[in-house]
């Protein structure tokens, strides 16, 4: 293993009702509270009115920045930021899916300064200081709410970049899993796909970690074994609970510990489809991993078996493979190009991009030949 | 699930060399170290150079308390704490195994205090404040590094209590696996028996928790797997690290989350024999363990299933005791009570004092007849 820290401040409450603590939690940052959310979904499925009953109790002073996108975008970062400059709040309250979350963490980092969050996006600029975050999450998927990382777009320089920095751990969490019922069967499928792959970056990244890979298995076999099974019972606290956490433990570090890093080549292609066809994250890397996979296939079988042996029960690269792919498409997440509504001739505008954007892994690199064929595995060919 | 929290504010410094940045780390609290270990082998194997070494460099001013035994007693936590009183320490450094550091944290509530520590244990006081806690982990076993609680015993009540406070997480530990080249076999292999104890003794725990199972089966898989390599490969740092990481992961809540609370009754059985045998504690449990599930093969059989099928390959319960007893035996941890010095004459002492400690455990309670037919199990009968 390589040296490493566990250095994790992030403090979890996970539980049925636990918002209710949320007021106090909150209270003890001060009263001047920055709430940032989506869309307004959560308007409609009372975890708004929950949330500011909570802060309410606490004698919060509230101002609201709404609207985040999925697929986030720096504009919107900036915009909060500037909103959130002129209020100075104590805390920055972020309610909502990684989206709502990535996007807080880069105001959080950006209200101090006085330019666009993207600087440090693009390592041009350091944060020195920030505004603490505190996260209600309604969606399980990203892991945001346990880790310092945020992934951004911005559509002029045609970037989709993701970027960490310790100040950026939400100081806490609450995960309550029955906030994520409302979240439709798709989402809840591509969360999973979500957290599967963050799992698998980790596994197929640089150095020999082996309980971190015993961890990354229990990750993946949670969802396989109950994912299926929310999927046909959204509204099963018990299930919806079980791929909240592990979501929530796919990306805080347990995966990972001991190893120098993880790949993260998929997760950079899924960011140029998203980036040109608003494609939802999850459905991008249920395309791309099983085409990442082939293309590594006679590369690295040894470490693609062990993971079949673990997960899949089978040894042979090609059937963990299949045995992948199938689990995506049975969950109703796209395996294919076209299944998520793009076209052969949409597809040709993705290579430029790859290549411009340089997709790879920090451990696994691609040459322009790697991403074209990624390309035709993901079309199908 | 139960609702739970994350909340586990040790920072774990993992790798080879991390004490060069001891120094450093402990400087940030002040000046005035005090300096708690054992009976001296740190002195032998030149971690006491290399832990003053760094001190030294940081401008350290040190006190020393040393001497604690192995099974700790309550008369040395009392003896430093006065010591540390008159000191006024700003941070208590640990150099030691799971007894140092377990001492450490009752001293560390005791020194603000003007009574025993055992009065905590007895929960008869509550601890308010506490000197900060920083570890140098030189055995890996009792998980004590990332965790807030300690086992202490006391002869004059014949009591061996665990006990565990908030205040009492270490700040810091520091695990450099090569600090554990020394440790020889017999207590290297009841490292092994203990982190398998403490992973299961969370499995047999109260509530539904299907990852935090996963985790235990990881756990006990990483130490089944490398743990015989270890025993005939002791200055290997690849396998020591393997062990190290797993016993950390093993009782730092990873195992616990989602639970109602652990068991326990092994450990309460194990701790009466150690009280009055002064026999090493991985060893009590190797016993205990196999005793212990015998007694409960017919209760919960599907339990004990589960964990041979995630472990053993075998859902038979009985199968997956003999693996279990069989795997201690291989590593040469006591599976009988003769095995370890204790002779059926001595055993009779056994029975009145698990009697009057009431031993059991938070979920599976335990009879006069059942703790009479564990030692009976422990007999060999």
């Amino acid at each position: 293993m390589e040296n490493f820290k566990i250095d994790n401040p992030t403090i979890v409450h996970f539980g049925k009702g636990v918002v209710g603590d949320l007021g106090n939690v909150v209270s003890a940052y001060g009263k001047k509270v920055f709430l940032v959310y989506g869309k307004g979904s959560v308007k409609k499925n009372g975890i708004y009115d929950a949330v500011m009953q909570s802060l309410k109790e606490a004698g919060g002073e509230v101002s609201e920045f709404s609207g985040i996108r999925p697929n986030p975008v720096i504009g919107d970062v900036d915009a909060a930021a500037a909103a959130g400059r002129e209020f100075r709040p104590d805390i920055i309250l972020a309610v909502g899916g990684g989206s709502v979350l990535d996007s807080a963490k880069i105001i959080s980092v950006t209200i101090p300064v006085d330019h666009s969050g993207w600087l440090f996006m693009k390592n041009k600029a350091k944060p020195a200081s920030a505004i603490p975050v505190v996260a209600v999450l309604t969606l399980a998927a990203t892991g945001s709410e346990m880790n310092p990382f945020a992934v951004i777009q911005n559509h002029e320089t045609k970037e989709k970049l993701g970027w960490g920095n310790r100040l950026c751990y939400p100081a806490h969490s609450f995960l309550d899993p029955s906030y994520t019922f409302s979240v439709p069967k798709d989402y809840t499928a591509y969360g999973i796909t979500d957290l599967m792959a963050h799992a698998l970056e980790n596994f197929f990244g640089e150095g020999e970690a082996s309980l971190s890979d015993r961890f990354v298995f229990s990750v993946m076999k949670e969802a396989i074994e109950y994912g299926p099974l929310l999927l046909n019972d959204l509204y099963s606290y018990r299930l919806r609970e079980k791929i909240m956490y592990a979501a929530t433990m796919a990306l805080n570090g347990l995966t990972l510990y001991g190893r120098k890093y993880g790949d993260w080549g998929v997760h950079s292609i899924g960011h140029v489809i998203s980036l040109l066809f608003d494609t939802a994250h999850g459905a991008t890397l249920s395309m791309a991993y099983p085409a990442w996979l082939k293309l590594h296939q006679e590369r690295i079988p040894g470490r693609i078996g062990e993971l079949g042996r673990a997960v899949f029960d089978t040894g042979d690269p090609g059937e963990t493979i299949s045995n992948l792919e199938d689990f995506f498409k049975s969950i109703g997440s796209p395996v294919r190009l076209d299944e998520a509504g793009i076209s052969d001739k949409d597809k040709e505008a993705l290579l430029p991009v790859m290549i411009r954007n340089q997709v790879g892994g920090n451990h696994h690199k691609l040459s322009d030949r790697d991403r074209e064929k990624i390309l035709e595995y993901m079309a199908g060919r």
